[in-house]
């Protein structure tokens, strides 16, 4: 019998290419085990408020009054809702045509689009245009969109990060286009190295592919580097040269974990630069209301920023967004909320302050502490997460370890964070779910723990590594690396 | 020069092929007077709360305390909320693990898919299976979702309804498959005629089309049928002999305004039909809380139900799902809410059945109002709305208005509905947006203006209509009318 639609053999082959290890095989396993029982310490997803973040309160008061709008006429309010809360719903409320239930633009509300773009001058100090900002479905979303945009066939490739936030791999899979990979350098804490990108360019171009596009992720994603202002410049440069459209992952620019390197926006550096290259290079930025100390990955929202895209091509990229309707309007509020935080003198400002800083301020603390952990078991080595929110600790395994889980037909760290969650319940994700060098593994863990149970995950995780490396190390083995090391 | 990468000449041409009209040339024009100060009356979208109708107050207050969950341990919280809001939500919050900011499962909250699968379960009758059932970012994700994993390239077609809603062309160019059209019979009240379904298959594996897919969308969104049982019947063996997959649009089935045809499940009429077709026809059915008398548009609600997919093909749908992370949290609520609402006894009950009875029967006689205006009027004929909410008026434009768009480089019915704009203020969307036959005209408008306003509406339609056809119908164009009926 012919195969018929929705059989397995006639599955879109770009969906069947596409792979999300985020909530792969590991994470799959952790819920079967959740399921039975298990206590699971979900270290996978950068989900902060399912670790136990708190949401900040203001903006969860200013929706919930825009949900329930008729609150505004009671009487009783104010014994709920501090009056900055109030009148903040009812300027959120006037920018839209019917409330959170009604449509809005498919670029998102023009009012909350203006506050975005103040945001941006203010942070880089060049102008920001409302009507080159595109409120969103969150960041992924906006990253297809671009994407889509861009990719017409297996001949267009895109520069991704490696090791990568796998939403690019997928994504690039799903639109059939090729992702041309860039190795970041792991003994320069991730940083970026321009001459690998020449040289991944040149081995592309070699096979045909044409290269469209750089994506660049600051801070990294799960590599957690801030990249310096000099090594955002050659890479402007160097996109500039060769003709690359540049979207610029910048979602988690407001958790940064070290004072010595702040975020600096792709467009301050592009602007800085000034003429040609500040007037001509295409860039699109991204950003969310996931991450940083609002952590609302649940509310879905963010945007996107263009930077000199030829106009018939913005028209094209917002009739995309207009197929999709209009993003959803509760995290549009979010969005402008964030942008728009109380100001000094308002009556929520201390609160919000408070709330803000002490997760930010725990946040750095759990960086090092992770950091430090992870630095102290044997055959591991990690770098400090400057700015997101993942540890990416290297595991040196042993040959016999490697050997066992080619037995189990497993990849060797994927074999490596089985065994840890069987024994400690620590979901985490292996490296080849981000991509890495041969002969490398890693392991990819956020740092979202509550700050209290952070000790005892490391130590649980502190005594599973030493039992396995006992387990699989052999003397011989360590004798060999004393003797190559002479 | 050569191109560079998001120059227009380098744009996906897919991206470029898609067209969606409803927010096209007519609703630009329609922004650009209204920026100008003119008042105009959008009956382009079925958008219900930006043309005045109010939330339901339930599902409101749980969502705003969900938001606001702190609110739930202050005293004063009964003050402003009922206590079965109250407890709904902290039901709803004992589903997600981490609140409205937490990511969820990709596929949505197992406890709500469980409550949708507990009311398909009470609509039809027979098993509905929570794991497969996956919640989305409302309908038209949803649909994107399935139609992505089906079209591999211009050789896969999908069967569309004519009129159709433009999400479906659009996301069969995005997605680079064919559409292969057909067309909805007016004279009898847009019924499917499966001789034109035959008629459309055989001419489009003629040119070398495989036909995957025939999509039906029950009400018929924008012609407001309601299919009868027999038709689906029909319409179900002819997919199960043609083996095609049924992508079932039911978006509009709690939007009825009449009591002979009520709505009916295609996954209804397909069990009761039996093996073997009621274990092998593979069928995708979709569902949202934008619609009926929820009309929560901005909120991004929706779900899909897969009956009789292969496994292996449900995890591929799975995976991409799980690439989009998660739908928004707060839409999902509402989806509980709208298969789980108030229950006779619990506090909100009155409230909310007086609410939801008073908008669907004035939704119904807003639908005969509208029908009515435009039958009084001069070259207009329309079907009553049996559901949905739209109505779409035929129009026969005279010859001299036909070359005067010609003249004006317009379809006729875009010349109609602008200088239909620019006169009264009404923002309808022309029948080219739609498809239709050739030589024939019609307009779309949402049957959603105020109850208060719709008699001025009419009036103020007619009035244009009447002036319209005064300047354009000859006399003797009546007169051969008149002659050709003898």
């Amino acid at each position: 019998m012919p195969p018929k639609p929705l059989d397995y053999e006639l599955v879109n082959e770009n969906v069947k290419k596409a792979q999300y290890a985020v909530r792969g095989e590991l994470y799959l396993r952790a819920t079967e085990l959740q399921n039975e029982g298990k206590k699971i310490i979900f270290l996978n997803i950068g989900n902060p408020h399912a670790l136990g973040q708190r949401p900040l309160t203001f903006p969860r008061q200013v929706v919930a009054l825009c949900q329930a709008s008729f609150l505004l006429d009671d009487p009783n309010v104010g014994l709920l809702f501090p009056a900055d809360a109030i009148s903040r719903a009812k300027h959120y409320l006037s920018m839209t045509s019917g409330g959170l239930g009604a449509y809005s633009d498919s670029r998102g509300l023009p009012g909350v689009r203006k506050e975005v773009a103040g945001i941006i001058e203010r942070r880089d100090g060049y102008p920001s245009h409302p009507e080159l900002i595109c409120l969103t479905d969150d960041a992924g979303k906006a990253v297809m969109q671009i994407l889509q945009t861009i990719i017409r066939g297996q001949g267009d490739g895109v520069l991704v990060p490696i090791p990568q936030y796998p939403l690019y791999s997928a994504t690039i899979a799903l639109f059939g286009g090729t992702l041309v990979p860039y190795y970041l350098e792991e003994t320069a804490n991730w940083g970026l190295d321009i001459n690998e990108i020449r040289r991944s360019v040149s081995q592309a171009r070699y096979k045909g592919i044409t290269v469209r596009a750089m994506v660049i992720i600051n801070p990294g994603n799960h590599t957690s580097q801030c990249l310096s202002e000099a090594n955002l410049r050659e890479v402007l440069r160097y996109s500039y040269q060769e003709n690359l459209v540049l979207p610029g992952d910048e979602v988690y620019q407001q958790s940064i974990y070290q004072d010595e390197r702040p975020f600096i926006s792709a467009k301050k550096v592009l602007m800085d630069m000034g003429p040609p290259i500040s007037k001509e290079l295409r860039l699109v930025s991204f950003h969310t209301v996931s991450k940083g100390y609002w952590g609302e990955c649940g509310q879905r929202g963010g945007y996107y920023e263009l930077t000199n895209i030829p106009p018939e091509t913005v028209d094209e990229i917002y009739k995309v967004a207009s197929i999709y309707l209009s993003p959803n309007v509760p995290a549009q509020i979010f969005m402008g909320l964030m942008v728009n935080p109380p100001k000094p003198g308002d009556i929520s400002y201390d609160q919000f302050v408070r709330e803000s800083k002490g997760i930010l301020e725990s946040l750095r603390r759990r960086a090092r502490l992770m950091t430090d952990g992870f630095n102290n078991c044997r055959n591991v080595v990690c770098n400090f997460s400057e700015g997101a929110m993942y540890s990416f600790p290297r595991i040196r395994l042993p040959p016999r370890a490697i050997e066992a889980a080619q037995q189990a037909r497993k990849a060797p760290d994927v074999f490596y964070c089985l065994k840890l969650l069987e024994v400690t319940g620590i979901s985490t994700v292996p490296g080849p779910g981000f991509g890495q060098k041969e002969g490398e593994f890693h392991l990819r863990a956020t740092i979202l723990p509550a700050e209290e149970n952070m000790p005892a995950i490391m130590d649980s995780f502190k005594k599973f590594n030493d039992e396995f490396m006992d387990q699989y190390e052999d003397h011989r083995d360590l004798f060999k690396d004393v003797i190559s090391s002479l």
